[in-house]
């Protein structure tokens, strides 16, 4: 029988498409004591959480919980509650996360109908309006900002579509909340899940998630049971949202202090605010890798502020110097997804990795590194 | 926009069926500032703690890991990840957990052969060998440590007759691992799952499970994909066990500190020390509990020494003593679920829990309130 050592990670700053850096006082609520999952005290805290989380989306939907797991685990929760076996859903692809959809739908046993754009281009409203004139399916599914390529998705324009061909509207807002303004309710969003460790800034292990009456409605109205227990609304709802608590698996009790402290940092801090820090760094950093001959490959109509996704110059190689960064200077951004691997850098500017020390440290590494 | 107030838990000592109580040194791996889910350095904190695991399950599986959610998504892996549509599967049920299985079973459109017992009994080898006679099922399901009513299950024999009629072998041991012996390899175990917050005592969010060889194999010999994405073990293995990590969902970096070090911790106690540890406590509680005119459900040669299910006196009120428990004295322990709600409590000496001074303290309590 061995031990391993004593846990000794390096301190890093996370430029990265995520986890983002964490707060302080985070990472202290993580280190508090454990209650029960089911002590009344905890119940409060629960209803705290599902509070500030309706403020941070916009909503009045009582159904607005974390989900127990990461953000992949928010989009399977989304589908396998509102698909069953024979339904149709749309799903529009430009990038890693929309694939990942798609295939989720396809696991649900539904029908899947893509609309496909361009890695790095925003999904045309009107691609969106044509596809429903053929059919009508149940749901139609975007992601808000597309975190392999940095494109913020115009969600206002494609729900009004969505919702004159009587479908639900289901959206990905991983990287965009908490970074961005996320209006559920005026975008008449009926399904969306996000993740903690991007704007949010906690460690990643919960997924955000509100559902409107109308989804609420279409899982009540389903033939089939969900096909995963573990993601069930039907259930989770009564635990995290019903009258009576009641037992369906053991919450992650640490990681919800962990969003309830990161929520209080949001709303103390103001989410206007918040937002046009966001904006401003990202103008800060975008000057400067623009000066070093990056460039962006999204318009800026539709750029993330949060994640900035820039085509490397051909004086700099991908892997050696993001490894430079990561060694030499504790700095980590991420490498391009898929087709862009190699090719393109992701740099976030997600909650408190947001800072212009951040933006300046990190120029300024680089430029010592490729002078 | 209203932050909610300061995080301010009560101190409790958690004496129910889970969450356990938290090391401080666990605690304060939590704390530890983040590092990316694809830092070469968080690759070898992942490297630790897949050797430790093996340690602890008694296996070489080489497919031995932390699933990203609590336990009962861990139960959910086990079985997505071998049943196909179709496929049969025999689940043993004696309790609450078993019953979740054969949900679990049914989502997963494999045919459900139940072999029931009662509540507080073990399953009787007998009754396998004769369901086996009569069909050919792809796995055998079973709970070592059944939480609702203190169950210690009869895997060795049972594990041979699984065998002997080529069924794979998958066993529940949330409750057991760390806290008794759980031997994967030694008993033939082809899939195991288990949750962090019981014997092991770090907080709730990850599910240890290892696969055999042959549950590898199964997996390979898919003609479906998977139905959970999430959950889909032949690419978290990619990511968790691949020659090159391959990125799938973000990990809950925090979390997996917190099983690090909780494993650190249950090495330098030594594991048969450990079960030594737990038996020798339980024994102190079963004295003063019968003294007390409490029963246990459970007949000595399968009672849990982790998880006590005992049969209230008369002279004692269930909600209200428990309430007395928590709010005057700060002490969790649990109620009976399903049938036996309000006759039964079930106290929990798990890990950090399970202490001379929790029985103690638990006891005296107990005399103060019912004098």
């Amino acid at each position: 029988m061995t031990a391993a050592n004593q846990l000794n990670p390096p301190a890093r700053f996370l430029m990265g498409p995520g986890p983002s850096d964490v707060h302080p006082r985070v990472l202290k609520a993580m280190a508090t004591p454990l209650i029960g999952h089911l002590d009344p005290q905890f119940i409060h805290i629960m209803d705290a959480v599902k509070d500030m989380l309706r403020q941070l989306f916009k909503t009045k939907n009582e159904l607005t919980i974390p989900v127990s797991a990461t953000g992949s685990a928010g989009m399977e929760t989304c589908f396998v509650n509102l698909l069953e076996p024979g339904d149709t859903a749309l799903v529009c692809v430009n990038g890693v996360f929309g694939n990942r959809m798609s295939d989720i739908v396809e696991r649900c046993g539904a029908k899947l109908v893509r609309i496909d754009a361009a890695w790095g281009s925003p999904i045309d409203p009107d691609q969106v309006k044509q596809a429903l004139q053929k059919r009508s399916p149940k749901l139609v599914a975007i992601v808000h900002a597309e975190t392999s390529t940095g494109v913020l998705g115009p969600l206002e324009q494609i729900s009004k579509i969505v919702h004159d061909a009587g479908a639900l509207f289901l959206v990905d807002t991983v990287t965009s909340l908490a970074g961005t303004d996320v209006r559920v309710d005026d975008w008449q969003i009926d399904a969306v899940y996000s993740g903690t460790q991007k704007c949010i800034s906690a460690p990643p292990g919960l997924s955000p998630v509100s559902f409107s009456p109308a989804a609420v409605e279409a899982m009540e109205k389903r033939k089939t049971k969900v096909q995963s227990w573990y993601l069930d609304m039907t259930m989770v709802r009564n635990y995290w949202a019903g009258a009576k608590r009641v037992y369906h698996h053991t919450a992650p009790v640490s990681m919800v202090y962990s969003l309830y402290e990161a929520l209080r940092l949001i709303f103390e801090e103001g989410l206007e605010a918040r937002f046009e820090r966001h904006r401003r760094n990202h103008q800060l950093l975008r000057d400067g890798l623009e000066e070093l001959g990056f460039e962006f490959i999204v318009p800026p109509d539709y750029r993330l502020p949060m994640l900035n996704a820039v085509k490397l110059p051909p004086t700099i190689d991908d892997a050696p110097v993001r490894s430079q960064l990561l060694n030499e200077y504790n700095i980590e951004v991420g490498g391009g997804l898929g087709d862009f691997a190699g090719k393109i850098w992701r740099v976030g500017l997600m909650g408190c990795s947001c800072t212009k020390n951040h933006v300046n440290m990190f120029l300024a590494a680089l430029r010592q590194i490729i002078k």
